[in-house]
């Protein structure tokens, strides 16, 4: 028992007032999936206890308002919410988001352990409690080098420190099924460690399980979620800006399974969280494909607690923390108010942490000549496919200087390095299906250097060199027309409140339409350059083969 | 992970073989409670995978038979089923037991740290994983002094030790709620504590949960589960020799908070885990209660390890111990074979470790003189109470000489302090039945002192000096006939195997029955010293007011 739980043992008996007494609350049992009709006393930030026989220095009449205990996100990266952690806290708090599991690993590619250290920073103060899992695979893979690379011997000074709680998703599935020395010993650093495995199965899966991973949130198929499941696997059914996997995931939750089972919002952009919400919009989505609400509202709190062995939060009952939240009605779900350690977040004025990065954009613009594609004849070119963040490897017959294609929608796509290594490489990709202007961003998954599209190489540098003065961001070029989102924080993320970045994103989507793209742009374009999903990719040495893992040139037969 | 288990990753994989494959076995899966038919393949004591390829050194082909996870005790004193934990480990393993979560407060009691060190020893070899919660009340009261005291200082000691996790029932209800330094200090040595508040509700049995302890095998109604339940315990229902809970508890049992209860057989005695089993009998009687087989195993395995965050056990899935059983029938449950680390526990020749303790019996049999009463009139007489432990405190008018009283059932009860300290207390009682002879014994909660009562001094006090000689133990005489289970470790446990313990207690129910016992005599006479349970008791010093919580003497006015 911590001390400061010793000094509150009156107050839970009654002997002394609570601070502040909740009446007539509905309060849910998260034990039993069930409610009770109560009164809540709070004290210290911490609930004392349940009861009609408490007094408070202050009451409150709920009128039989339903009380729910914090919601809990198992998995996020805040970075891709392009808003920094304590504007973050701000936002999904308001959604009823008391306690968020976050995997730094988009900062930590591009600052390393100072990226961490920002991070960790940013959670004094912040109305949700923001505990984080060590990025497990920065650089994602050898041929995906951004800003830093995290060797199991970095990792461990951070092990036990406050705010640190497990080992993130261990995507190298490779490295842990061949046992790679440098992977093992990762795994040996904590007995917490999320998993990441997308489609493995049978044996596979079971080594991999044995290896240490017990959770998994890439699950896309009920079969694959079942038998990850049987296998003793947590999973935690995602939803996020992209990945949205409840609808086929939730009827294999059952009153049996539901301690093993939560939610996780993976990436989710602020203009999805301002307008549709956080763990309660994966609540409300999850009733209505059929689960009660009593399994939904478990999900995403005792059961994440659970997971997480986090036994002081999770349920309203005594010595846990009195982060709740009020909702209108358990099936409906829409949050009321939330208290954080007993106080209302709307009173809390998040402030930025004394922290700073250094800067992170240390690259030039290219030359015209740096850009210049140089062939003729068969070329691999790369195929968005809707909806998903894999991309075809398409062929078309190209011939001298008729990029960019307008007609054939076929656009220079090029990565510059962006932490000064000088590298430029460039391709063609179908379906972006600009008419005009071009694009570019520094958020690149996962090395994040600058990635750029567009209809001619004027606009397009132009892009890459707003994104470079900016220091990072998101920024369309229309002739003479910049729309820029400045993302101030490592270039990943914003410093600007959830509703300017809201804004800023609605600009960009609605010059982007103008100049004729598909909807979310920026989206594909971050993951353009992701060696490790196929097929067809580009880095900052060129043109790469997701499937043969090797670099290719653009044209099969170079200069014939 | 443990390094042990990367060495497993290619039998997992397939790669390499198991070691065995248990081919065509019907597996439980405690995570979602429900069946799988499929090939189970084990390593090194490891469950390595699930799954039809595997490949093993050695197969079997189980033919379809259910294969469960080894059940799991959640809480049990071992010294009460009187064997050593070699032997209860051999007896509790052929029930389908791996595991056991025991409290070794009796012997902590009688030798102190020196009995915990004994406990700690013998559970290397054992068929069982025997893991202990530190005895958190040693003296149970500080009227109830035995051989031993154990402050938190000396507890410290053993945190973080091998088969240690946590701190045991903390049965100084008062102390908690009143934050007496001393519990306080015990309860901040581990963040695991287990509970022991019964009746406990409303305000101060939150106070009691809010400082630590987070679990109960004391309930026994529904109303009293149920209310522990929502305010965050784990309930054990509990069922003992004499305890019995399951039938009363059974109905608060739901899908929903099956993750939340476990079962605890407490206290039993080797002859009724001889001829009824362990957990196995408790999941019988659940499921004759009415509940689902399929929550009953769940309890028995999956949720009492999730409690103990014991992520190794309680489930069939990879990484896990090869911890399990094979079972007829998932309805009638019979154990047909235990498994431990993957060895059936037929196998092991269970050896008592090489630990002793030092001799427990310190003092001499008392004379004729200490335990003679004097005085008339109305005098203070307990009297038991069939099925319970608590007694009733009567009045009878006793006239010099009249006790034995065969005709009122008035017998005399001595109580002889075993540690050397001289005391020894005489007190009435109602309620044995003997007709002739006389009965003692060295098991006496929770001093252990050396208790004993009959029908004619003379047999009592040979029935003291027959426990002193042999080292402890439980003896009847009828006149010339003695009939005696040596306890020879710390008069609390035999060393013998376990049918020849269940041989003697037949035989000294047969010969106490022929003196007109009613049965169990001895049972009720180990309770009758506990001072912490009403009304009326007996210890070294005499009689004792379990109420008022004073010494008190056998007539209302003495020498009148």
């Amino acid at each position: 028992m911590p001390q400061s739980l010793q000094n509150l043992i009156p107050a839970s008996r009654g002997i002394e007032p609570a601070d502040m007494v909740y009446r007539n609350a509905e309060i849910f049992d998260a034990f039993s999936c069930t409610w009770e009709h109560n009164d809540l006393a709070v004290k210290s930030g911490i609930i004392v206890g349940i009861g009609r026989s408490y007094r408070g220095i202050r009451e409150r009449d709920l009128c039989g308002a339903y009380v729910v205990p914090g919601l809990i996100d198992a998995h996020v990266h805040i970075e891709s919410s392009l808003l920094v952690p304590h504007e973050y806290a701000r936002l999904v708090a308001s959604c009823g988001t008391t306690t968020v599991i976050a995997d730094p690993h988009e900062i930590a590619n591009v600052a390393g352990s100072e990226g961490i250290e920002y991070m960790l920073a940013e959670r004094a103060g912040a109305p949700v409690d923001i505990l984080y899992m060590l990025p497990s695979c920065v650089p994602a893979t050898p041929l995906d080098i951004g800003g830093a690379r995290l060797e199991s011997g970095m990792l461990s000074g951070f092990v036990g420190r406050a705010g640190i709680i497990g080992l993130g998703e261990m995507m190298n599935m490779p490295g842990v099924l061949e046992s790679d020395k440098e992977v093992m010993e990762k795994l040996s650093l904590t007995d917490m460690c999320d998993g990441h495995a997308p489609l493995l199965t049978g044996m596979d899966l079971n080594a991999y399980i044995l290896a240490g991973p017990d959770s998994d949130h890439e699950c896309i198929t009920q079969n694959e979620a079942e038998e990850k499941l049987r296998r003793g696997m947590y999973i935690f059914v995602r939803e996020g800006s992209t990945e949205k996997n409840i609808e086929a995931l939730i009827p294999i939750i059952t009153p049996y399974n539901v301690s093993r089972c939560s939610f996780s919002t993976d990436d989710c952009h602020a203009d999805l969280l301002s307008r549709e919400g956080h763990i309660d919009r994966c609540i409300r989505k999850a009733v209505r494909c059929g689960l009660e609400p009593e399994c939904a509202i478990r999900m995403a709190t005792l059961s994440a607690a659970e997971r997480f062995r986090l036994s002081d939060r999770g349920a309203l009952s005594p010595g846990r923390r009195a982060d709740f939240c009020i909702v209108d009605n358990p099936r409906t779900f829409r949050v009321k108010e939330t208290f954080f350690l007993g106080e209302p977040v709307s009173s809390y004025t998040s402030a930025p942490s004394a922290a700073s990065l250094s800067a992170s954009i240390r690259c030039t613009t290219p030359s015209p000549e740096q850009i210049r594609l140089s062939g003729e004849g068969p070329a691999r070119v790369i195929g968005l496919v809707p909806g998903q963040i894999l991309t075809e490897s398409l062929t078309y017959d190209i011939s001298p200087d008729t990029i960019p294609d307008i007609p054939r929608d076929l656009l220079k796509v090029v990565v510059c390095n962006r932490y000064g290594r000088g590298g430029v490489g460039t391709g063609i990709v179908h379906g972006f299906g600009f008419k005009t202007g071009a694009i570019a961003a520094s958020v690149s998954h996962d090395a994040h250097n600058i990635v750029a599209t567009g209809t001619s190489d004027k606009e397009i540098l132009s892009a890459i060199d707003t994104i470079i003065r900016t220091g990072g961001g998101m920024a369309a070029v229309n002739g003479n027309e910049f729309t820029v989102l400045t993302l101030d924080c490592a270039g990943l993320m914003s410093s600007l409140p959830a509703h300017e970045v809201t804004a800023k994103l609605d600009a960009l989507g609605k010059v982007t339409a103008e100049m004729g793209s598909i909807a979310q742009p920026f989206m594909y374009l971050s993951f353009i350059a992701l060696t490790v999903i196929p097929a067809l990719r580009v880095t900052d040495r060129g043109l790469f083969d997701g499937i043969a893992f090797r670099d290719v040139p653009v044209f099969y037969e170079k200069n014939r």
